[in-house]
């Protein structure tokens, strides 16, 4: 056992009894990545696989901020501890995360509930590991229900929100929103929809073109499979109408996927998810060593002087790869 | 050689010599991916390298659509035989690209220019390797410059802009638009600054704010090498006001890039970039075989039951990947 080890399974150890600052380290240290972050998933990974993720996700400025601040209130009044992971685009300026709302948020916890923001640029390889590391370690630590809070902008951001249990998409009224959401590939891991806002003009044409949309058959493949509907939600965060409904709607959403037995399956499909990241990042930093020894540069060559195509230099290199032993 | 071989050489020899329609086709292939494309990008590849790429990128509703079409009127006026190729979000519902204000660009070029949409959606890897392709593509048939525009959300769209010889960003006023292009990680790749709807409330504060960014480095690393400095143009799109001085800030960056020797530089990152992309998705797909093979079910199960974990998993496969014949 190495030290780093050793000092990554005392974090660990004191983080399961409650220790809150040792939790904050050791989600420095995932966000943070390479081997001390894969040891901590390691450690999480082997006593997780019980909470309820719930993914809150919207363009910017739908509220989805202050809906997720909502949620964690009630979840809180109710005695839930549960942990908020806001995946934040991050900032050159700081170097971290633009907190945004985040201050306000920690005022509506409880005494048991954790926030954190999460860093996404640069390194989105990085979070697609990250987020579901950070996600088990919640899981260890005994946080119920763990809530993602992405920008449902960028493929990454979908494919973290598409890999919690239940899948929140928040929009707001007014240019085409709806259109928008599903333009980003949103409606189709929706599992709850919150027209946010709902107090502005345009709100009921929202709801109606996500009916529509759902008529359509523009959503996830449950729906055919199961009958479930993703039921659509009006509401406006920053007054709190609508929270206690998306607060049923989530629990509804899970009981329904613990008896209909849906939930080993999205757990299933979130785990090889996160193999095929975890297999995809170490064979492109393989491939990345190739390009940048002198076998590569002499590939990068015959390409500039149009030798040999792009397609083909990196057949050759994939060729390298498969037959190093 | 393979009929379908035939069948895109032929393609890209009526292309050379002007058919429009043989283009269109080529690019549609290109859009599908496989093999078709791969010949297709060998193709072009080869006789590709001269013309000047110019990406366009900013927020949704950022009116840089609306710039796109101001700088095709202008160089088809100028008598440039120009390309455009707008990178969409596409919609399931069309299974297409909105199109948005395309049809009114068509009206906006010049007979010998070429508009093209490409969706993005579903498969950003796709997108990676789509795009360069297009672009030499082009390139081969002799479009100079060659635009592409693109939303800049998400990592790709990012990366697709930044792989441009000139990247130009459009930001508008008010809601922090700079702070949010900073986020995306856009100020980093920017070589121009357009602040559109200038005549709205805040655009001398979106001027200073970028200004401020300039100051304290956040900009590509080409200024702190070179002392090239991004130019701020102020533009109202809709009135074409400013579009004049973005298309002489092209061509001064352009007369730049050739001057320092730069031009070299970028267009190695852009090959190496597409290398990379095409190596990584290589080896995906092989990944993704292994974990759908029985060897995949074992590794999945044991995955499940907790008894190794994700990363574990991932090097075994890697490692089987590794020592395949």
């Amino acid at each position: 056992m190495t030290s780093s080890s050793d000092a990554a399974t005392a974090l660990f150890e004191s983080a399961i009894k409650g220790e809150r600052r040792s939790l904050g380290k050791l989600l420095t240290a995932i966000e943070r990545g390479g081997r001390q972050a894969e040891i901590i998933a390691d450690l999480a990974h082997q006593v997780s696989g019980n909470t309820h993720v719930v993914g809150i996700t919207g363009a910017p400025g739908s509220g989805k901020s202050t809906l997720t601040g909502r949620l964690l209130k009630l979840f809180s009044e109710a005695g839930d501890k549960l942990a908020v992971l806001a995946v934040d685009p991050s900032s050159p300026l700081t170097g971290g995360a633009i907190l945004g709302d985040r201050i306000r948020m920690d005022d509506l916890a409880g005494e048991e509930s954790f926030i954190r923001s999460m860093a996404t640029r640069g390194h989105s390889g990085g979070l697609a590991l990250a987020v579901p590391a950070a996600i088990q370690l919640f899981d260890a630590v005994g946080y119920e229900p763990v809530i993602i809070e992405t920008v449902g902008v960028g493929q990454v951001e979908v494919d973290v929100a598409g890999a919690a249990d239940t899948t929140v998409v928040v929009v707001t009224p007014g240019m085409g929103d709806a259109v928008q959401a599903n333009k980003a590939g949103l409606l189709e891991v929706a599992d709850i929809f919150v027209v946010n806002k709902s107090d502005r003009p345009g709100a009921s044409d929202a709801r109606r073109d996500l009916e529509l949309m759902l008529d359509l058959g523009h959503v996830s493949g449950l729906e055919q499979m199961t009958g479930y509907r993703p039921p659509i939600i009006m509401a406006n965060s920053l007054d709190g109408i609508g929270a206690d409904e998306v607060l049923d709607a989530i629990k509804s959403h899970a009981e329904y996927l613990r008896n209909s037995g849906k939930i080993h399956i999205r757990r299933k499909e979130r785990l090889v998810m996160e193999i095929q990241n975890r297999v995809e990042l170490l064979i492109g930093s393989t491939a990345s060593d190739i390009l940048e020894s002198e076998l590569g540069a002499g590939y990068i060559a015959n390409v500039l002087n149009r030798k040999i195509s792009p397609a083909e230099a990196a057949k050759s290199i994939v060729g390298s790869i498969l037959t190093k032993k």
